[in-house]
């Protein structure tokens, strides 16, 4: 039984608890946040819980095995050393951290107190995007040629990230568990209309080595929602629409086909191939209740998470670059990553 | 009686010569195309009209009034300036020119001829596109936060043109005649993934000195037909789909409200206001119809054309410098107009 | 403070129960079922209510004001019956009763013993339907030409009544409410495709004084998920999909338009008018909230509910006269309304 | 070369002369209708082909193999029996005849003059239908449950035939060919809200010795477009919108299964099946050009069309017991279909 204990009790904690309230194996024996209101919702919800404005309390609690962090970005570093260095297993929101210097600490920490660090991307864990990567893996798509994502809707302003930070993060980790890829440049543009507030609307294009690119729209300013994916190969291309109820997911046996015209590459001509689409039934168990049966095998038997702290890592540090080029509107910054990662 | 003489019969020449042959006071008297199997399709379906496989003849023919020009962009420069020269007023296909040069050259022999030229812009002529100026001219959409446009399918590779010159045409002549703002600067991404062709999906975005972003989604290699534009103001927004067979215009009663926080600006409180949808009615007349009768109304009255060689030559200066940004990851390329344009 | 007790904590019991415990004013002091495992469930949710395997208890507990009723359809008289006798307020699923007479009886009780007796018609509560109402009643739709509605899924069979029972009911109420129509007829068809159930699929026509008529498609098998219906009239017409997350209502300006012809009326032109759609902005509270608190509103005010006993009996005339039809291959049965209702 | 004549150049009979003079096979010597300005109209498009206002002349041409007639109803009877005592092959427009005394006398004629009578079903020669015969045929859907399909707009008033014959005729036609099965019965409601006019909307239901139903909704009175059909099969249902552009066809793998409850069948539980779903690509010929073809071949080879006298006839008997039906509210009324047809 993994005694858990989460910090933050506010857009996303509730779920969090929940979670960890029915899945086997875990107990919820202390939830922290800064604002009275909050713990008083989880009294009211679970009597059993203990609550406190400290978050200290929990780490110092001998009998709390991990810890659940869903605050804000800004305190993820702090919170979560502190939660390492007490020894504790950690989950925690995304983004992991705020710098890329900061995840790097992190995952240092982690190894070396040999603590389980795990990094919330919870789309990774939803049945659309597992098929996705299955697919993928099984070369149904043949040669991958693009991703390209819109996240947009009227909503939820933050104050502290901008909507990079805040929407492509899930993109960005949906992509780097999909691809497996890493973009070798990025090139961001996007606006603030707010005065005093991040940019509220943004467009990323990630940049490989390989023939292939991203790009994800972003934007808090949408009159209406939209969550759709597009990932085209050669041989077939997804839509994936996480708005639809039934059929996220729509795979067309569409392509191009080359053949070379009467006076070769100039006259060379391009077909394209139209078949059958198909709609795979998908696992519809909570992303959210799958990751935490996960986070807690991964405690039991000391295994690397799906989404661990390098993966944290991974989108992190394209969002930073992405956000130095958002400020430069577009210069296209350069991605270096070492061998390990 | 407008003498019309029609150059190129490929994919668009024949809308042109079907809308020339029914509205009222025009009159189309010849057409060439350097195909043979063309130049019979419009035999057989119009006995009377001449057909050449020599556009000179056309030049020469002193009966003929105006010359309509539908041949590959590389063409345009060459044939319009004989036009011009013949004294024949202009009707050309977007875009106008190859190049900036191209266009101010057109601009100035017509100039000096006194004789018309109008590009075909021919989105400037929809209802839909007629609608949404009303609304932002009427001012209904308040400050205009941004103009975002996908225009996207699984077709028809050019070989002479990316991917920007054949779809993102479109998106720039609308939103030019829908928001008559110029972009300070933009910025592109693409890929090419045919050998020998030109990029067959493009990212572009356009920077403006007023607090404004316009995004433009072009791509030959989408699974699916996406014709949609969303035109975001703090006070109203509307969702464009071109597909939709009869509500191609939703107009949202949203926007957000700016209360301040107890410790200011950062604290500032961004607040959604949400309410009613509205599908405007529109006038279902053809565009090409409606831009048929206004060009023969222009050489008529000698007026100047709505899509005229200045707006052509906008959108041919903003494909210009997106091309430029396109071959280098996204480098932002500005953009200069001089007073008169 | 008004003690709630509730009988049945099956499928809809959970939702009640949540709802009484939320709204301010009433307090869910017990829960009965004969299942001990839905008990555990209560008792997991909500330590602080007692639960019991015998309905007699909460009867007999003089510290209970009404009796919420979730049980299946043939147990809902004598359920009724026995809480009314007791001196409860009573609040009971839909269909109020197995049979007219059953209704009857019922509302004579709740009279005799001056009780508050209402009806869960749901629908009636939602923001989708009192707009509807809102609109028909203003006389924006004109005069109403017919009343068409689609429910239909895969899904959960009921084993103790038809389809009719099941689904129309649902519609049935609203068209109740907004109409205030009494049919004078109906013709029923339909079919059984499993041995031993009750018909899974039918189509009920209602026929009015009025030029008027209403048609309802109900069906378990359906593979996709419907929620559609449309309201005619000469003026407006209305399209209501419950299954739309934002634009459930469109309200479309448009009808029909008649000119008499050169010989007179059988060549009397019927034109089309059509012009703007629009989609209001709609009250999204839960329905069930706001029909919890209506419920105890009329308890301490002693009125009458929109949704009382004889809103529930004309429905359950109106079923029980449908299925007569339906067993007779959609002959006709009329319907007699005394005075009354 | 089969030699044409047309009459009626109204609203269907400009597309059958089209197709006729594209095929190749066939040429359109003469055309005839009682306007005038619908004789110009053919002039100006094709001017080599004879027109008339005496269908007559058409007749006594001995250079005329076949007659296609598509004139109202009402008309169809005499027109086709002149045509096939004047030895000429007929195709006729749907619904064949006004009544089944007429149809049965028009085949009787066609048989005795050996010439080929065909009605023009133009749904059976759609890719969409053709693959729904297919999946049928093949067993896909295992038993068929249901035919449902609804057919409704704002449109085209007709003043000599009610909804049914002029819609619903459509989809008898469908289902007539995809399932082959003959109704033993049928009950229509409808309603006509225009004085002297007839129903412009209806609601027919059809009644087999196997355990199935079909179901048509057909309305002239529906602020939206729908043309969709659910086919429902213990394996596999269809939805059929033939609004769609690129998907018409979805296949679902959804069923139920039965299992035994504890305590038989009252307690028998349905389960439900959930599988993928999948779009099948289309023929996308346009119908009416695979039709003509057809016509012409069987002409050549002296075979049966597919779309033959037995079943135009079929259609118009169910049409008649409906229209019966229709004025009784839904009184059922029964079919006797003897065993040649």
């Amino acid at each position: 039984m993994v005694k858990i204990g989460v910090i933050g009790y506010g857009y996303w904690g509730p779920n969090l608890v929940r979670n960890f309230v029915e899945v086997p194996g875990s107990q919820v024996v202390a939830v922290s946040d800064l604002r009275q209101d909050s713990l008083d919702r989880v009294k009211a919800r679970y009597p059993t819980i203990t609550v406190t404005t400290k978050h200290h309390d929990l780490l110092v609690d001998p009998t709390i095995d991990a810890i659940v962090i869903a605050t804000p970005v800004s305190t993820h570093f702090d919170l979560a050393m502190q939660a390492l260095q007490a020894g504790k297993h950690v989950l925690i929101e995304k983004p992991m951290a705020a710098t890329v210097e900061q995840g790097e600490r992190l995952i240092e920490m982690a190894a070396r107190f040999k603590r389980v660090l795990m990094v919330d991307h919870t789309f990774v864990y939803t049945g659309a995007v597992r098929k996705i990567k299955e697919l993928v893996d099984a070369g149904n798509l043949g040669r991958i040629f693009y991703y390209d994502s819109v996240r947009v809707n009227l909503g939820l302003f933050q104050h502290d990230v901008n909507v990079l930070w805040d929407l492509a993060i899930h993109d960005l980790a949906i992509m780097d568990f999909v691809l497996g890829a890493r973009p070798c440049a990025v090139s961001a543009t996007g606006i603030a209309h707010v005065p005093g507030k991040p940019e509220d609307m943004a467009y990323l294009s990630c940049f490989f080595n390989e023939n292939l690119i991203a790009h994800f729209h972003v934007n808090w300013l949408a009159p209406v929602k939209i969550r759709s994916t597009l990932l085209g190969g050669d041989q077939q291309m997804i839509v994936y629409d996480d708005l639809e109820p039934s059929e996220k997911l729509k795979i067309y046996d569409k392509g191009i086909t080359l053949t070379d015209g009467p006076e070769g590459r100039y006259q060379q001509l391009v077909g394209y191939r139209t078949g059958d689409m198909w709609a795979p039934k998908l696992n519809t168990a909570e992303a959210l209740h799958v990751e935490t049966l996960h986070f807690l095998e991964c405690i039991e038997q000391g295994q690397e998470p799906l989404s661990d702290g390098q993966a944290g890592l991974r989108t992190v540090r394209i969002l930073e670059a992405a956000t130095q080029s958002l400020t430069q509107r577009g210069r296209p910054v350069e991605l270096v990553w070492d061998e390990g990662h």
